[in-house]
């Protein structure tokens, strides 16, 4: 193998894949980054940790093609603090090393017989279809906050996807909260039942980053195995995890009694304040709901206590509700909405957040139940 | 005690004195932050962990005196958390509760009572001089990476300050580098002969934290078991270190070998790129110098080796030696020069830095041995 190359396209590109490359893993080969060099294609580098996996192509100039696997963490350092210049990089097949020059600088890299490396999966006899890779982050923004990490009930540790044929939702709940994003398919799908499988947490937070902040089209192939997204020149290939996932539609109430129209940012800085006192003990914060105000307050005896007011809307009966101020400061935070809907039943029932006017989003907290 | 404030301004102090509060104390009180406030003067505010203290007085409208402790954490986060208005703070004597009133913000917060609180001790017996607050950070800052972490030597986990009737110095050491920063005072010192104190490396860090990027007057008082500094409003006391420092001076030398002029950045960047083999290994370098060009290598036999060249123009004979690279870097980061003066005299001396063309600053690192 022998090309020239960007400094700051293949470290662009050793970004970009480095984030499926294994952190811990007892096979050295895994925390390499693969290189393959094809002419008149280009470089392309694959990491894969077995649960995950990259595939991004390098503009290079190919001299002589070849294969070959580098450690990934060495690689991206030394690429990193290379001057933003031509790269000529060779490998010497006798003893397995990687020769990196650049301008005054000589790195040789020790790596890995190619042929060891696990290839990514084909993901075959599967469902295909599009969708706005900016629509798709807005989802898993809106969800992969409520993941349990809990390991000993994996299935909550993931998010759910859900594809009816107008509609694709998400879905992930630790049972004390649960979050439910959905959009609309703009193209429909031909399906006879809704089909569901479970993204790894892992895959929503990895996905996150590298979904850009700009409108694109997205791919999505899907198996009963694995996922393949394909944006932005990227092929991201996640295993899908086994299991059953909770009904979630059963704990979702429809007939609510009281409906509270608030000021999002103004309800986030008033929990926020309230948390202080509140983190000091149980996080516990109590929502008193009056007809046109409510009352968010913390009562933690041996430090202090807390007491916020902010202007609500008022639809239907007063209530009071004991809540985590963190499952509720996750959701504030994440809408990017003015205002919010909360809609409530009674102090044992689900507090319900929605945007305001919207359905595509819901979000539920499990109430706290105190007393002595 | 009852008083009115502004959001920013109390803020503002709390994060000052913060830097003193206990972090670890089995002493509560420690934790915490005395309040005094004083009709037509304003409210003072102290921390105290007996190593270090800190005054610092903030502007507010005093409508009844008194004296409180409330515990640091908790008040700042309130504070930073609040909205930028008036806030209304008042003593509950009955309790020990402070009530913080802000807009439709309402905290009650527990503290303690202010006579247990240990005062700032008075500097008595001293020595006092007035000296630019910014040409002291620059010297702290040229100085500290050099003190030592192993608790066993106290005396080097401090930095020795010198005064002589017209210069002051700072020194660090760890046996293994040694930095020695000196600036002329403007005003000669009545001293009959030298004074030498040992300040706490957290002291450095601290002060180094405190003073604000513009010019000011700084005084500083000093007797045998504190160092007293007041700057930009703030005082800041601080316990010496008691013990001898090591003779410092026998060790830095006087004549070298050869002299090499390089250019600061270009050199910090080659050893940062070799440093990325290097510390795989052992973390030594090599740096052999020739006429007009240093070559700057790494040999880590079992991932790789790096090798980088950079010109320079050296006087006297070539020279070839092995250091340690974090020690080379610190150095080369600190310096806020274009060019350096690297001085040699054999494979065993220390490399020596100094600033090309200044006398106020002398880095020593002392070679590694390496060989079979």
């Amino acid at each position: 193998m022998k090309l020239t190359i960007n400094q700051k396209d293949f470290y662009h590109g050793v970004q970009i894949v480095q984030r499926a490359v294994a952190s811990r893993s007892t096979l050295p080969i895994l925390k390499g980054i693969y290189l393959e060099a094809i002419k008149d294609k280009g470089l392309k580098l694959i990491a894969n940790n077995l649960e995950m996996g990259i595939e991004y192509w390098v503009e290079a100039n190919i001299i002589e093609e070849g294969v070959f696997v580098l450690p990934a963490a060495e690689l991206s350092n030394i690429l990193r603090e290379l001057p933003a210049a031509e790269i000529s990089f060779q490998l010497d097949e006798s003893n397995y090393q990687a020769k990196i020059n650049c301008l005054n600088s000589r790195f040789t890299l020790k790596g890995y017989q190619a042929d060891e490396f696990p290839q990514l999966p084909e993901v075959e006899g599967a469902i295909s279809f599009s969708f706005n890779s900016l629509t798709f982050k807005e989802m898993i923004e809106e969800v992969k906050f409520s993941t349990s990490t809990d390991q000993t009930q994996p299935t909550l540790t993931g998010g759910l996807m859900v594809l009816s044929p107008g509609e694709i939702s998400l879905v992930a709940t630790n049972t004390y909260r649960l979050a439910h994003s959905k959009r609309e398919l703009s193209k429909a799908l031909d399906l006879e039942e809704e089909i569901k499988v479970i993204l790894p947490g892992t895959t929503l937070n990895e996905l996150n980053h590298l979904i850009a902040d700009k409108e694109e089209e997205m791919n999505i192939l899907l198996n009963n195995s694995y996922v393949r997204f394909t944006f932005n020149e990227i092929v991201f290939i996640s295993r899908l995890i086994e299991g059953q996932f909770p009904n979630y539609k059963q704990v979702i109430p429809v007939d609510f009694k009281s409906s509270v129209k608030i000021d999002r940012l103004e309800f986030l800085n008033a929990v926020k304040r309230v948390s202080l006192i509140a983190r000091l003990d149980s996080n516990v914060i109590t929502l008193d709901i009056n007809q046109d105000q409510m009352s968010i307050s913390s009562n933690s005896s041996e430090y202090g206590d807390a007491l916020e007011l902010v202007e609500v809307d008022l639809d239907g009966p007063e209530q009071s509700i004991n809540i985590d101020a963190n499952y509720l400061m996750d959701v504030l935070r994440t809408l990017n909405e003015e205002v919010v809907n909360i809609l409530l039943i009674g102090s044992l029932n689900p507090l319900t957040i929605k945007k305001y006017g919207k359905d595509d989003y819901i979000y539920l907290i499990m109430p706290v139940r105190t007393g002595v």
